[in-house]
């Protein structure tokens, strides 16, 4: 190939740093010679199937340095599942726009049609970037997107704590995002970097949810305090495999066939007023949890903008077919390495927390789940925050 | 009163500025000659009814600026209602404390208390200090924690915004806090001031929900974009007067009979699938919305350190029986001053959202509000996002 147009798409719901890998992308090609114009999809797969393109050749270094830290996908993106029909229509505009090299970021369902556009568009060099906040990609130490969920989780549950403990009322029940894996849930455990002490239970996607159980841990703690927070993955199931809370009919279907899931916070707040007597209440930040801006990691962006420009380097360089993965390089502090993972070990396969990182309980996290998680959501997640002697 | 003991209380829930009047109150304290120990009841008055006091005589400069960064409510809070035979007990121990200055931190819940204070104490001197992020506070331009919150939500709806409209497949309903008055479901509003574009609904209690209309403008919105958010009050009520979402029976009563709604947000996500067949979802930050430490304004951190530290300075120049309150002083830019308010001018006042800052149809903000809320979320609420001609 002597040179050709590149062009990147989107898929699935935006996270803090994908716009930080676009920004990796459109800054490593812009300095490839074997790279002419710099498209990305609007809207993702949706974009290309109408030939709908955004030219960013012609960004200055000012604006990627903006667009780094811009919130959700400033292309856009979508939900859309591609259909073994699609692939035609999509060859052909790949070829009407003279498109050489075709990115995909995404999670694992995005990787699938990664590797059928691999597999599909002749000699077109395809490369998947990865993207989750479910942290549910195989083939990586972890996705970017995951870094600054956990941040978000983290530092929203330790404020949660110290809400919970000042009134000293209630149990607050905190319904983090993660259809089936924990990973998320169990970043909120990250709140202990503020304070040890925190109480707190941990209910993983990766259990069944078992009721008399957890009525039992929650009973055990209000006995010596009456503030502390409880935090439950969105996808937890109780034992006929049923997601908790959905029974009134509130859950739907997306376009992927996975059920949308919600209510187990108020499930689980409902469950504690009426067994326990105790005063409770759930909060679900959902959405607000991928988006927010102020509570990015550091890390993460950093390592998002790698992602991005490594894809590009490779498929330059000849590579296609592949994914970019993270490798921790480090023994004692903590440093990653760009790998490629071929996309086949990666399309659908869903990696949920392993059991090392549950407490064998179930309500809780191991303690070695901060080791792997704490520096992936960047430094100083917390203010030096002044805790009285005897206050709350 | 040649010298005596100061006491502060706080009641109901923190604010993210709560600590910010404290720190002000005990710098204020600490210089004043008239004040010997300065002491913080735990947990508000259930703290002074048990003789449960922190001594806070000897914070240093540098912990009263680390306090007036913590978020929550350091010496705690309580959502007790002190009863009438609770007060005897009150004067017993304020006199065994000898204590000369009492400051009660609250909302109107808590002013009325702080009424009942001063005309019973005696010789003890009585103030207020308001704080309520739902900015319902009768005698003030507006109450320390309401900017911080509505930060919070000014971002998180922008956040939000850019976020659906990069999917662009769903309307997001956010459920934003306040039983009875709109000022936060409006604040949200100011996410326009990152971009004027952004489709909102904003449903405001003060009116009744109006299913046809609602739906209308929905389905009308939804014609132009597939991507919105809908911003609606947890306390939004139907043409019966119930709130929305609660008949389900997961509301529960308060300490002061108030009910605790929730549900809004997904009450109306599900109307707007199952009327209009659109995908919708509902968050609910909940708490998370008054406990953020990174979206605290600044400009609300200042007005409550002012607010604490005035509050001092007048019981010690010989006032009594007020709270304090800020006026707007500038014609110009924004600035404020503290006013003494007479505390049975506010107490159990609820102040709502007054008609003219509630667009005619009651579906939004009218222009003007920005104006009124704008100077009070403070400086760069966003980031230097950048936004792609053409992107989403």
């Amino acid at each position: 190939m002597s040179s050709a147009n590149l062009l990147i798409a989107h898929g699935g719901g935006p996270t803090a740093v994908i716009n930080a890998s676009l920004a990796g992308v459109v800054g490593e090609a812009q300095a490839q010679p074997g790279v002419r114009r710099i498209f990305g999809a609007r809207h993702g797969i949706e974009g290309v199937l109408v030939d709908d393109l955004l030219d960013l050749t012609e960004l200055t270094a000012a604006e990627l340095t903006r667009l780094e830290r811009t919130p959700s996908s400033a292309i856009g993106s979508c939900r859309y599942k591609v259909g073994e029909t699609d692939y035609d229509r999509i060859a052909e505009v790949l070829r009407s726009r003279d498109i050489g090299y075709f990115l995909y970021n995404g999670g694992n369902d995005s990787m699938d049609t990664c590797l059928h556009m691999s597999e599909q568009m002749g000699d077109v060099r395809v490369a998947g970037i990865p993207k989750t906040i479910d942290n549910d990609l195989a083939g990586t130490d972890h996705a970017p997107g995951f870094g600054s969920a956990a941040r978000y989780y983290a530092v929203s549950t330790a404020e949660l704590c110290l809400e919970a403990s000042a009134l000293g009322i209630q149990v607050s029940v905190l319904e983090v995002m993660g259809r089936n894996a924990g990973w998320l849930a169990a970043s909120a455990s990250l709140a202990r970097a503020l304070d040890p002490r925190f109480p707190l239970l941990i209910l993983t996607p990766e259990r069944r949810f078992e009721r008399e159980r957890f009525l039992a841990a929650v009973a055990s703690v209000w006995k010596s305090t009456r503030g502390f927070v409880v935090v439950a993955s969105e996808g937890l199931s109780g034992p006929d495999g049923q997601v908790l809370g959905t029974s009134g009919g509130r859950e739907s279907i997306d376009a992927f066939g996975h059920k949308m899931p919600g209510g187990v916070g108020e499930y689980l707040a409902g469950l504690l007023r009426s067994e326990l007597g105790v005063r409770a209440r759930a909060e679900k930040p959902g959405l607000l949890g991928r988006a927010s801006s102020v509570l990015t990691s550091e890390v993460d962006r950093r390592e998002a903008l790698l992602c991005g420009r490594h894809a590009v380097s490779r498929l330059c360089s000849g590579a296609s077919g592949f994914m970019v993965g993270l490798r921790r390089t480090s023994v004692g502090g903590y440093d990653v390495e760009p790998v490629l993972v071929d996309l086949a070990e990666v399309a659908n396969v869903e990696r949920t927390l392993p059991d090392e990182y549950i407490r064998d309980d179930g309500l809780d996290v191991s303690s070695s789940f901060a080791d792997y998680c704490l520096p992936l959501i960047g430094e100083e997640p917390f203010g030096s925050y002044l805790r009285l002697p005897g206050g709350t």
